[in-house]
Order: structure tokens, then sequence, then C-alpha cells
């Protein structure tokens, strides 16, 4: 089964374009799983996977929340991958990139090892550093084209000769990835940048694309569902897993990535 | 005391610009080390640091070949870092990249907790992703601007409306964050492409040079140290770690690492 196979069941079954972020700052969780006979950050993981697995079609844990804490977090990051349900893609937002041969152990380590479906990449250094991920037939990469941040239109947006952006250039070489490796490169474009949404839709009518900044970042929910089309990944990290810091976290999570869900739904195409 | 205070006095004491990379990939690791009493990778690293850590201005880890094998490759890492005697600055490859409240939470894994001296980061985001890093008055970043690979040309060479490429205006803004936080940013310039070298050092007189691409990958020793400048830290990984895979490897390590030493002293202005 192909990644995109596996997506579009996930998407069907909970009806569903969320993915929720986990990005578990262990600073941030609730003050009462602290001092628990498990881990406070797979506690909160287990408790969050559990309320929202039949609201979602992914999952995205950013590695930095869990590197951040060393050994214990990757240990949490790797059993937290096991706790997913079997049928909802697992994103790991890892913005990797490196030279092939380096490229190639850590496809090793998400892909093989940690067993996740997709992990973002950094496109800059260009087709040396993703070819080791698109050699995965079933598996996937999202490529960083157009982020949610501020400073993104820094490189990003730099206007080229021919008049397109930065950007732009590296989703068209997305484009040519996704056709030598049919069905393993999508994109990372940022909910902010609405305009450019449409426009990156334009040009790539087929790939996945992954969206962050809904939320705490503020990308507007309507905007980003009408421009993204039926396969978009719509990310939340923090407004959904951190909706509460009481006992009611797990509830309170539920909630919020249902409303997200529903909101969704009322305007995607 | 700063990063560049730190380099220049291991630079001087060793009388050298050779930065050992310790990609200590696991199914390359000498058949004897196995099966012993400490796990053969932290073993390896131990005996290759012993063996070089008067010859070298800095130790590069690159943190994939050690994240491929998960928990015991994390540890292994952290206890590489604490085996490298203190005034030899470690440089963590990394190349990470990500939204600012992201980056803050590498930087803490890295600088704080893991207590190296540098890291290697993608610049496509912009300053938001580099910013958390340069907050470290005596730490230091290493920007992705010229890598060593092939496919570097691909968006790195783009050219530009103002006839420069696209690494160019990347190595720019690296002068800026150097101004704004002095001593701070440096960048990562392949040996594989000599003349962009030359100007790159024309364009950034001061800032340190990380420059991978010598040995394995074929770059030419005397160009890269003549383009360089004394400010510079080049790179050799396989060539040295991997001289021998038998049980004299770490003192055939200590000859290629010796010999590039001096090599690079011939050539270096």
């Amino acid at each position: 089964m192909t990644f995109q196979e596996k997506l579009d069941a996930a998407v069907r079954q909970n009806d569903s374009l969320l993915c929720v972020g986990l990005d578990s700052e262990w600073s941030k969780l609730p003050a009462h799983l602290q001092g628990g006979a498990e881990d406070a950050q797979l506690a909160f993981n287990r408790a969050i996977i559990e309320a929202t697995s039949d609201l979602v079609c992914a999952y995205k844990p950013n590695t930095a929340f869990y590197e951040a804490r060393g050994l214990a977090g990757w240990q949490v990051l790797m059993e937290t991958v096991k706790l997913i349900p079997q049928h909802i893609p697992v994103i790991l937002d890892a913005k990797r990139g490196d030279i092939g041969n380096t490229s190639r152990l850590y496809a090793e380590a998400f892909f093989d090892a940690m067993g996740v479906d997709a992990v973002t990449v950094h496109p800059y250094m260009g087709t040396d550093t993703v070819s080791p991920f698109l050699a995965y037939p079933d598996k996937a990469i999202f490529v960083l084209v157009k982020t949610s941040n501020q400073s993104a239109v820094e490189f990003e947006d730099l206007p080229q000769p021919d008049g397109r952006k930065l950007y732009e250039h590296v989703a068209g070489q997305v484009a040519i990835w996704n056709r030598e490796y049919p069905g393993t490169a999508g994109i990372v474009a940022g909910a902010t940048y609405p305009e450019d949404l449409v426009a990156l839709r334009r040009q790539l009518p087929e790939v996945p694309f992954l969206i962050p900044g809904v939320g705490t970042q503020g990308g507007d929910v309507q905007a980003t569902a009408t421009a993204a089309g039926s396969n978009a990944i719509i990310n939340a990290s923090r407004a959904v897993i951190f909706a509460s810091g009481g006992t009611d976290f797990a509830e309170r999570a539920r909630n919020a990535a249902d409303a997200l869900r529903q909101e969704i739904n009322l305007y995607r195409v």
C-alpha cells in the first residue's frame, strides 16, 4: 500500500483532513501527569492518541520535542509511534536533509527502525538528499516548500529571473521527484500564506499538501481548506494538544480536534 | 569564551585546521570491536579520539550515524561528546532548521543538554530558524551555504536577478547574522567547489568556514586550503576514521589524520 492509499483510507474512515501534531513539549505537560508510573510525555501522548484517533487522518510528532529530553525523549518518540493505530499514517516532522550517504541512514532510522510512514525534508541540498527516502515505494516525504513561519519570505520568496519565486522552483522539482517515484513526494505549505497555497495547488494538482500554521500560528481554516483541496493534511499542534493544561486535557483536546475537523469539513472542496 | 576563541586556541595548540568527522557508521566498524564489554561504536569513537586529539582543531559527529541505531546510538553520541577533550570544539552536524518555537528546543538539546559548541543548520526557512541558536553568545552555528554534494547545484546555484547565485544570497544573510550576534555564525562550504570557496571567502572575510568534501568526496586539499584561508575547519570523515578496518584502525586513522593535517599546513595561508 502506498502512502497516498493509506492516507486516503484514513481520510475516508474518519471523514477528516485534520492532522494532530504531537509537539508534546515537556514544560507544557499537565502537572498531574508528573510522578506517575509512566513517563509523563508518553502518558500524555497515549491519552491524546486515544482521545483523537477517530478524528484524524494523520499524526505528526516533531522530533525536536523528544530529542530535547535526550535518551528518555527518544524512547518516548519510538513508543509513541507504536501507540498510533496501524491504519493512521504517521508523519515524522524531522526536517532532515543531508548528503546521500547520510540521508540513507536517516531513511533507515525513520522508515525501517522507527516505522513511520513519512518524513519532512529540507530541499536546499537538492536531489541527493531526498533520493534515499524516495527509494521506499510505500513511504513518502514532505518537502519544505513554503513554510508557515514569518521569515519564510526571506529566501523562499526570493524572486527568480523567470518571475517565479524560489519556493515555486522547489515545488517544480517536487513534481519531477513525484513523477520519477510515483506517489512518494508531497509538500509542506503553510496555512499562514493562503494565496501561495492557491498558487501551489494550481502548480501541483496531485501531490498531498501537509499544511501547518492553523491554530496557534493563526492560519485561517476557511481559506486553507478552500485553497488546499481534498488531498490535504491540515495540521494543528498546540491548539489541540494543549487546549487545557488540567486533568481534562484529553477531553478538551478531543473537543478542539473535533471542532477543527468539522470546521475544515465545512469548507473542504 | 566565544566559539571563535575556543577554535583559535585549538588551531594554535595542535597547529591544525583538520576536523575529524565522527561518522561512525555501525556497519563499517572494525569487526573485532563487536562483542566487547563496551558498545562497539563508543569503543571505536574512544580509540579514534585518543589517537587524534592532538592533531585536530575540532570534531564533527553527524547525528544520522547515531540516530540510525535508535536509543543505543543516541546514548553513544552523548557519551562521545563527553570523551572529547574540553579544549577541542565539537561541531554537531545535525543540519536542523525549524520554526522558532521548535529551533529553541533543538538549541537546548544540543547546546545545554549535550554540550556541543556548534551545530550545522539549514537556511531555507530564514532567520526564525537560526535566532534561537544565535542567542547563545559562546556557541556557534554553521549555515549550509554551498554544500559538497553533486546536487548542491540544483537550488544553491540558482542564478538570482542581481546576477548572484542563491548561495551568495544566503552567505550575505550569514554576514548580517554574524554582525547582529558577533562571532556566532559561520558557513558550510564544500571543498568540491573550490572556485565557489574563493568567491565566498572574498564575500565573508571574517567568518569561520566549515569545509567538508576533502577525502572520500574528492575535494582537492591544496585548492581548499589556499582558498579558505586560516579561519577554516577542513573536515575529513571516512578517509580518516575508516583508513583501516582492522585491529590497527586507530593507528591508521592517526596516520591519515596527521598526513592530512600536514598537507593542509603546507598550503594554508
